[in-house]
């Protein structure tokens, strides 16, 4: 197997075993990067010079028999949504085309102080606005599996990257999908952790459980090393709490018998889903049914998620993205401007009534699960579209109203406040990945990708 | 020492070596209320015959060997805003004025697993809302050291129920300093805990730090034994987090002698402060460099306080009595009406503004830690008032513009979502209590109480 295509555990393991170097791994993936990144376009920062200044050092660091962190030697390039010190981080915003961060932050600066080596940075959608990556900045990020088509978004740059092999672990930020949708399109793994579990800083708004950052990667397993580095309390986080961390392989097995799942392909007929998806979740339910769980179809009640989530994001969007809609209109795409707009018309009394549905619907599902200890859905309602698109206008015949309500099965279940993740299950006719969606209780984030894992493990075993 | 007068640490020390029965305890109490509560108003709902029912239990549970819970056989009346299961809880509002709940919330679900007794309820402004403790159901609740003054409020049931030996611990909450200023007020200790550390259920924005629930007691080592039932991560309150507790007394032993202590009697010149409050204040300094402290005058920047707290404030009460102010405005008071419809007129972006300086405020307090390991202030700007005002109109010849100015010093503090408590530290010349604002690290809420602890000695060996 080639470097590109191993594990993060596996590399790790070879790592620290020395029967590969950081640097031979690095060249690996830059040769892949080389290889591969122009027709794809996920990685749109290259910081070669200075990944092989910290692979080097990091070999030296390990010959001397210094102690070394849980992402020793791993090359990772992160999203450009995130604060990366001395590299540009534009956030797909021809606002921001020059921007050079001071400072690390804080996900950033834990994955470098576990040893992870700085590739450069990943392809997002204009403010990480959308399930598709564009922006002005960059341009489209194209699906590995067939680059006509979209790698989803807005981490849509980590996950293309991830396919292709050209980093082995991402990192990523989910409002509404970003860390799930374009894990399904590509066919990689992604999670969205419980909120404050991955702390972040700075964030205009610590306390809110909407977005959130986390991690994704070619298997469950490396998904569990990644979250092992990037989760635990920090003070600049006040949402932020301890959570027992178990990452080892070892630790993900777990037998599914008597596990109580509930799915539904369409959140209880709530969305439409394309006839492709929906299959893909009944074979899923199926997998789990083999594997002895008891599989019945049930889901939480999902009404008001969508006002809710439109609210709370076009809130999230004026205060933090206002005054520049207000002095550069012309910097900002129209679909985002619209949502500013939104985020303007709303009163106090709205957002009210917003927290008050927020919290209905996070109990609506802590209540799910105590009967329940998984619920499966679709990640995305569609397989990868045509990456020409700004968006698909309509999902199994019916028309959307604008550019979110393609992504529903994602961001609906964001208003629920639990961990839900991406994991692959079947494919199109066409040969394109499709994930389904697996959500858990609430701060057991480990326990849901111990399930994630033996259901990777039974597809691949087929 | 009278039964009454015995702290709730030595009570429970007692009553386990069954040196004393839990209903011996309780008809000390009751005997106590009967004599005392006329004049003080502070317990309005007495659970007379069913606190007799629980005590005789818990003294058969004893007798049989049984686990017992770590509030065994303490008498605590509830703040009449927490939901109690059978007994009539009002919100002090006459539009529940019939209201018994189905079911504990879970703070007093917590107590009462614990082993307390239930005497019933201690009185509370309407719907929790100001700092002078009178409603129209029960009326005003008077000051234990002087009953033509004024309790505090909210909870100024609780804190005058302590005073006055009805009670030997209590719980509360704390929007705006409703857990201080009324231990301000009685001479008692009172806890506003980290936002989270104390799990509420049900609660309409369960991610806000603005509210919270905790302790209050008559020393610093009852309030730590309090907060070791009432703290802890629940699933039902999602803010909620785990928090190690150390709670005997042995354990709040703590040399301060190098503690930073950043002081200021006004908050940095943002309020006007009374002289006979500033004194003592001033004279808390003292005794903390006595105790090796290293003091100075210092303080975070409160800019922005003001108007965050005020937002904050309105939007809870809109999403909360909004819909009451419509159906039935003859039953809100007109300073809460005042409120509500402030709420009303607030828009999206007024809470987007106030969460991002709630935000800044939270990360100055933050950075101020660094430097400091805690921060002492006044609690309140004037000592007990004249209980018949609804609340007083000036502080130290400065007019204020409602009933919200003159506990600006405490309302300020909880938009820095740190810790604070309130310890009594000196006495008017009147001999009315004055206490002390003591503010702590960020879930650090264990050592501000061994702080508060040394603090409290030191003050009873003078």
């Amino acid at each position: 197997m080639s470097i590109c295509e191993m594990s993060a555990t596996a590399l790790r393991a070879a790592l620290r075993r020395r029967e590969l170097s950081a640097r031979e791994v690095l060249e690996a993936h830059l040769a892949r990067i080389e290889e591969r990144n122009p027709g794809i376009n996920a990685i749109v920062t290259l910081t070669e010079e200075r990944a092989r200044r910290e692979a080097s050092e990091a070999d030296r660091r390990l010959a001397r028999g210094e102690p070394v962190g849980a992402l020793h030697g791993l090359p990772m390039a992160h999203k450009d949504t995130h604060l990366t010190e001395g590299v540009r981080t534009t956030f797909g915003s021809p606002a921001m085309r020059e921007h050079v961060p001071a400072e690390d932050e804080l996900l950033v600066a834990r994955l470098r102080a576990a040893g992870s080596i700085c590739l450069g940075k990943t392809n997002a959608p204009e403010f990480g606005a959308g399930s598709h990556t564009f922006n002005p900045v960059f341009g489209v990020t194209r699906n590995p599996h067939d680059p006509s088509r979209s790698a989803g978004g807005s981490s849509g740059g980590a996950a293309a990257a991830l396919a292709s092999g050209m980093q082995p672990l991402a990192d990523g930020s989910d409002m509404g999908g970003s860390l799930r949708n374009p894990a399904s399109f590509c066919g990689v793994v992604g999670l969205r952790p419980s909120p404050g579990l991955v702390p972040s800083y700075p964030n205009p708004t610590p306390w809110s459980p909407l977005s959130t950052q986390g991690p994704m990667a070619r298997t469950v397993a490396d998904v569990a090393l990644l979250l092992s580095v990037m989760a635990g309390a920090d003070e600049r986080a006040p949402l932020s709490a301890h959570q027992p961390a178990s990452t080892s392989a070892g630790e993900l097995d777990r037998d599914l018998r008597g596990l109580r799942i509930g799915w539904s392909a369409d959140l209880g007929g709530s969305i439409p889903v394309e006839s492709e998806v929906a299959e893909v979740v009944r074979a899923a339910a199926e997998r789990f049914a083999e594997l002895g769980c008891r599989v019945e179809e049930a889901c939480p009640d999902f009404t008001g998620a969508d006002e809710t989530f439109r609210t709370l994001r076009a809130w999230q969007f004026e205060l933090s993205l206002g005054r520049l809609l207000d002095e550069s209109p012309e910097l900002v795409k129209p679909s985002l401007a619209a949502n500013i707009e939104e985020g303007r018309k709303l009163s106090g009394p709205d957002l009210g009534r917003a927290a008050v549905t927020q919290a209905e619907l996070y109990h609506r599902a802590r209540v799910f699960f105590g009967d329940h200890d998984v619920l499966l859905l679709p990640v995305s309602q569609l397989p990868p579209f045509d990456a020409e698109l700004e968006y698909p206008r309509e999902v199994a015949g019916v028309a959307g109203r604008d550019y979110l309500d393609w992504m529903a099965s994602c961001s609906y279940v964001s208003v629920l406040g639990h961990p839900a993740l991406s994991v692959p299950a079947g494919s199109t006719a066409d040969g394109l990945p499709v994930g389904v969606q697996l959500v858990g209780r609430y701060r057991e984030d480990f326990e849901l990708l111990r399930v994630a894992h033996a259901f990777e493990r039974a597809a691949d075993g087929n």
